[in-house]
């Protein structure tokens, strides 16, 4: 299986209080870990967002309802439950059914409210989830919960499908005399158009936070990290990102701190967005669009994804192709009012590729191909319209992609 | 090369006073018909429809320009040009030099003003058109001006860039006690994602109709067939479709004849969009998505294109996969106001996929599959909304369409 760049599961040092634990249920295939528990203390507080798909799975929609009660009782809550293998996505009634039994048998074994439980699925749509193995592999999971870097390791590996890495990010920030830590794992790799949210990930800090301000920092951090990568333009129904904070650290006292832990969480949530790139189905390269002097953010954006998800963009960049005339004719497309072209240029790395309506005078094609061979490649276009600008990482389109989704029941 | 279902080119009765000729001028490869010439009698009537990619090419800027001035001084269009091998897009300045120059050259051989000729071009984007070429195969294309079927044909022929297959449609109406034809050529197999018109057609007919008229009629057939297809959302730079009225048939008289008109005319143009897509790069499979029940037109083609354009519905649809997740998932996450995908049905041919949020009761993986394995599979979405419904035709996204457009130069 392909992906680009190297990789290697970061350091994450203790989140006290926070324990994570994995399981072998039998739900994906015989010997894979595909249940993972985390637990988290009284008095955490949790934000969460969850993928726009109107057919949202039966976890998203239970999960959304538990953590709305926990909220508004101020009780918060106390366990996550995440399966691969199965998305419970597509399964109606019964679909909600089983993601509330699911709830209410953790909830049991773990002496806590059957809402305190925020259920998630990943893997394929449409099939029963298998509710006895599932149930069985939760006493295994909640018997291994550990809080060190081998159980964020093991819970990385826990969430994936079709992914061929796990993904996991970690800062730890100096707030005054004291640190704070902010760990996070993640997994994806087809299916990703991330609308609010992305496939799975969750973060955790023990940062001490008020929830309404978490909930504005996780939202925040998502429109400029999971929102902006694309590997196929198809948003899953299961998107979900959580933020958890124990509040067992230092507090966040100013403005200044505030800053701090906001670029923190928004490095940790863009390292685990580009991760998911990086493994994207058939990945060969990573692709950075930086769309610059657009009228608004929502027109650079539409301008980046129209790049990003032209089949013939992504067809050239797996063929190392400086077919800038795809590009152009992408950017050509996007949906936005009155465009004059004759003022935008595009650049591929270091070389002009267009400028006045067409090729740039000192374009070649060797300069063209020398950036077009590399693994990791930067496409700038500027619009020369106003003084907005988006960036957007996404992945080629190659015979791999093709393998993998005539194969693989997601 | 793959196509789907078979072909053969149809029978094209000669339209008075419309001769077609072709050359092979080396532009695209040796020994390839590569020049068109279609000429016209004084007194035609023209009406086109051009693409909105902002990139436009430099021929269609021409070509805009001419039918304009045409339309404006009441003398009307005598001269289309047509070269494949070279879009002749993203030319900048000397690119307009060019479109201008090759009518110059035409207008001149044939003793008619530039302005009587209307340019256009297809095939790789940001090359110089060869000139010394293309102006030297003139001569030979005006010496083989002929009305005959065998001439209809040739120019398809001289059309083609990826496609496999020429694409022509004809049919002859009973006007009163008189008889009208339609008939009607076009090229495309990638980056098909019309916007108001399609790569390339010519549409041409004897029936005698006014400019006003003859205008609404191609606007309004554009929007029910080239604009109703896709085979992977890539809106060219060089779309074009061309509808010519000679004049010399019979007028179409009354409001029933209009209608006959109409119909007619949708007919031709719609096996011109179809063949485009039985043709698509790569194309396995050959996919009608009908969306009924939808608030609006534009919302129901809003569903029809967001699944049409799903990689991942595309590469189920190759693998003959009833993957029936991916279409849900793919219809949740259209734009669509309110969405209550509780009254939403998918079907699959005559197999009922989806009904009250999840898996159709009835629904086998056995029936799905026999559905899957058909070359021409039917979609049919009911949204439970409204009263308005559209259909789009597609075709599947196959290891064939990733070699295509990883090796060619568009």
């Amino acid at each position: 299986m392909m992906a680009v760049g190297e990789t290697r599961f970061p350091v994450m040092p203790v989140i006290e209080g926070l324990r994570l634990g994995t399981a072998m249920a039998g739900i994906q295939r015989a010997e894979r870990r595909d249940l993972v528990v985390i637990e988290m203390p009284e008095g955490a507080a949790v934000a969460g967002a969850f993928t726009r798909n109107a057919f949202c799975a039966a976890p998203v929609t239970v999960a959304r309802e538990h953590l709305d009660a926990c909220q508004a009782d101020g009780q918060g809550v106390r366990y996550l439950v995440i399966n691969t293998g199965n998305a419970n996505a597509g399964t109606g009634a019964s679909g909600l059914e089983d993601a509330r039994a699911t709830c209410a048998e953790l909830a049991q074994l773990a002496g806590v409210d059957a809402i305190r439980v925020l259920p998630f699925s990943t893997g394929v749509i449409g099939e029963p989830l298998p509710m006895q193995r599932l149930l069985a592999g939760l006493p295994a999971a909640l018997h291994t919960l550990d809080d060190g870097v081998d159980a964020w390791q093991a819970a990385a590996e826990g969430i994936l499908t079709t992914d061929t890495r796990t993904k996991g990010a970690s800062v730890t920030l100096a707030l005054g005399e004291q640190t704070v830590t902010i760990n996070g794992i993640a997994k994806g790799s087809g299916m990703i158009r991330p609308d609010m949210a992305t496939m799975l990930a969750f973060v955790a800090t023990d940062a001490a936070l008020e929830p309404v301000l978490l909930d504005a920092l996780l939202r925040e951090a998502v429109e400029r990290s999971f929102n902006c990568i694309t590997v196929d333009s198809d948003t899953s129904t299961n998107d979900a990102c959580l933020l958890i904070s124990t509040g067992r650290g230092a507090r966040v006292a100013d403005e200044t701190e505030l800053t701090i832990f906001r670029n923190g969480l928004l490095r940790v949530m863009t390292e685990l967005a580009q991760a998911i790139i990086r493994d994207g189905e058939g990945a060969t390269k990573f692709v950075t669009l930086h769309v610059d002097q657009a009228q608004s953010r929502r027109e650079a954006l539409d301008v980046a994804f129209t790049v990003a998800h032209s089949p013939l963009v992504k067809t050239a960049l797996y063929a190392s192709d400086a077919n800038w005339g795809r590009i152009l004719a992408a950017v050509g497309r996007a949906p936005v009012e009155a465009f004059d072209v004759t003022r935008v240029t595009i650049d591929l790395g270091e070389v002009r590729l267009v400028e006045q309506g067409g090729r740039a005078p000192g374009y070649t094609e060797e300069a063209g191909s020398t950036v077009m061979a590399r693994e990791e490649i930067v496409i700038r276009i500027v619009l020369g319209r106003g003084e907005q600008s988006a960036t957007v990482w996404t992945s080629d389109l190659s015979h791999d992609y093709v393998t993998i989704n005539a194969e693989y029941r997601s």
